[in-house]
């Protein structure tokens, strides 16, 4: 049988056509106004994107970059920051800070679950010096998604600063940062954007802005006052992506004509609750029953069946790739993305070719059955 | 919701990667070694498509031109022809026969059947001056299948030739040229190839060269004995569709490398026995029930609710694009396409989604019932 490759990996995820358009053009030159409205169209989309009116930082870099651009400009060696780890992504704020000689405190939560903002608010009283804390609004390695809202609330009360990784988390979950008081946020361009990695966009507030022209964390890269500098004039600091702005460009633009962010939030969150409700009938339990988000769905298989199993036969038999487990969930769940440029009938042919590699692994329930609740879900949901 | 663009019609069907990528490189100039190369690769590769050691021409036109380029090398003026009409494009031998002045008796089917070999056999002994038979292998406004094989044998026991527009046949259902005498066979490129339209294919067997030297219809364009001596020369007659001619090659090799066009043939069919199997569960009655091929599935709505209803309700909810009715049709029936770049993801997700617009649209049947049919009969089956 024919089987077209498709990735339903919480990034890289699918390409939008536009993106690939643009990203087939002739290259510009970067110092030209050509390539400036792109920038700064792509600026200003990224502003809408994130719901801030303070510049977003468009970096060459993946998202690890993006994060530590964030943290370095953030934190001076030597003080101290929280570390919220619910999964292999919380591990690597950790890690940053650690390489960057700063006091690290983490504060875990069983894979699965999120932090909850009361053991944060704990947390920060009982450790005064804590300067930032620093968590996934989306955790890809469990598909957790953390309140970002009340962590900000309760950051705020502590007088710390909320640095957000929502790397698969923007354009997936809502995400007001103005509002909601986020300090930082940092997002990579191969989630919800539907472009390939190489670009990090970093925001940061108000008051993240007054500690990065203190800090002394050793910095030139990934100096975003310099970076902010060069993007007030226009430009980039550095060489830009110049492709993947263009790319950008066209990616926000199709996100605007959708009806803008939240209308792609609400397409994630259907793929994702229709995913849940198949899982349910067809008996995959929830990596996290409880504080699942919506940018992917992680899932335990059956019993007697090995998660490796299932992901191997949706790519050797139909082509397509779901993520397996990382870190301590590695060989033990399956992870599908609902994050970027998925629509209906991405998700539900996904679920019926799991429902026959799950009737070929032994699996005992219906044929079907799955479809119908995932169906029924769709049917139930209000819909533009 | 996201609704991605996606052509479930039987032409165009959904362009190969492949084609999509050697169609974005710089042209060639046509009187070049490494387009001769091209050319003549893709020659090679159409007569292992068509299982035929005989030129395959390649014409630089829609598969109508093909069509008339097969009938007016064939026929001179008031010669009696008679075209099997089932359908649309039964229809249009006619009209082309016509135009040029021919004697056209036309044999008719109930459309949704097939015109029987037997019916052919008596009308050519009733009609000895018959030169040729003009007949669609599939008929792209029902889905009927002709028996091409079986046709065959009857136009020679009876001295007719016979010419299969196989425009929708190739590559979706068997045909094997040499092996069951077929005279003249016309292709197209934008259906079991994968290509965009703007080629066809066009190869005539050893009687039918015979003919195509004396008779006297007026020609130029479509002079096929000119294409064919160009051809063995490395070159088309005329300008050829350059950048087209260098994605057939990379169509071509994507069918040898999945398996030869027997393979392509097997994933037509599984994909229409998928679909056959949800249509039987959901109650929606097939238009060919006896005579049906594999290259489309025709299905007529559940009572009380409109084939057009179905068709719009797919394509503003989903994106997804499946032919109406044609003819005598329009309007009353549905036609998904099988033929070529389509994988059984394709295909489930499309039925899951038709299973929501008829469950909107009041259709009584219990959700997932389609897809369970679907499911069971793709594990049935034997699969490379």
């Amino acid at each position: 049988m024919l089987k077209k490759r498709r990735l339903f990996t919480p990034g890289p995820t699918p390409l939008h056509p536009v993106v690939q358009e643009a990203m087939a053009r002739p290259i510009l030159h970067h110092r030209t106004e050509e390539f400036r409205a792109a920038f700064q169209d792509s600026a200003a989309g990224l502003q809408r994107f994130l719901k801030t009116t303070q510049p977003v930082l468009i970096l060459a870099c993946s998202g690890s970059g993006g994060m530590e651009a964030a943290l370095v400009n953030l934190l001076s060696p030597g003080e101290e920051m929280l570390a919220l780890v619910a999964g292999n992504f919380g591990e690597r704020w950790a890690a940053i800070g650690r390489a960057y000689g700063m006091t690290v405190h983490e504060l875990e939560a069983s894979w699965g679950e999120a932090v909850a903002p009361e053991r944060v608010d704990e947390a920060l009283a009982a450790r005064p010096g804590v300067r930032a804390v620093f968590v996934q609004h989306s955790e890809s390695s469990t598909g957790v998604r953390h309140d970002v809202r009340r962590l900000a609330e309760v950051a705020r009360r502590r007088e710390a600063l909320l640095v957000v990784d929502s790397i698969s988390g923007a354009g997936a979950m809502p995400l007001e940062t103005d509002a909601w008081g986020v300090d930082a946020v940092v997002v990579g361009s191969q989630k919800a954007l539907a472009l390939p990695p190489g670009l990090s966009f970093v925001t940061l507030g108000e008051r993240a802005w007054e500690r990065a022209a203190s800090v002394t964390s050793p910095r030139f890269y990934f100096d975003l006052r310099r970076e902010r500098a060069a993007q007030a004039a226009g430009e980039s600091a550095f060489t830009p992506a110049i492709a993947q702005v263009v790319a950008l460009r066209a990616a926000l633009a199709f996100v605007d004509e959708m009806g803008g962010v939240d209308a792609l939030v609400r397409n994630a969150a259907t793929l994702a609750a229709c995913t849940r409700a198949a899982a349910g009938a067809l008996g995959l339990p929830l990596v996290a029953p409880r504080d699942h988000g919506d940018a992917l769905t992680a899932l335990k298989p059956p019993p007697g069946i090995e998660a490796g199993a299932v992901v191997k036969a949706l790519k050797s038999e139909f082509g397509s790739t779901v993520a397996g487990g990382q870190g301590k969930l590695k060989g033990q769940i399956f992870r599908v993305a609902h994050l970027g440029y998925y629509d209906p009938t991405d998700i539900l042919g996904l679920l019926a070719t799991l429902e026959v590699v799950l009737k070929r692994l032994g699996h005992p329930f219906a044929l079907g059955a799955g479809l119908a609740a995932a169906e029924a879900e769709y049917l139930g949901r209000e819909h533009a």
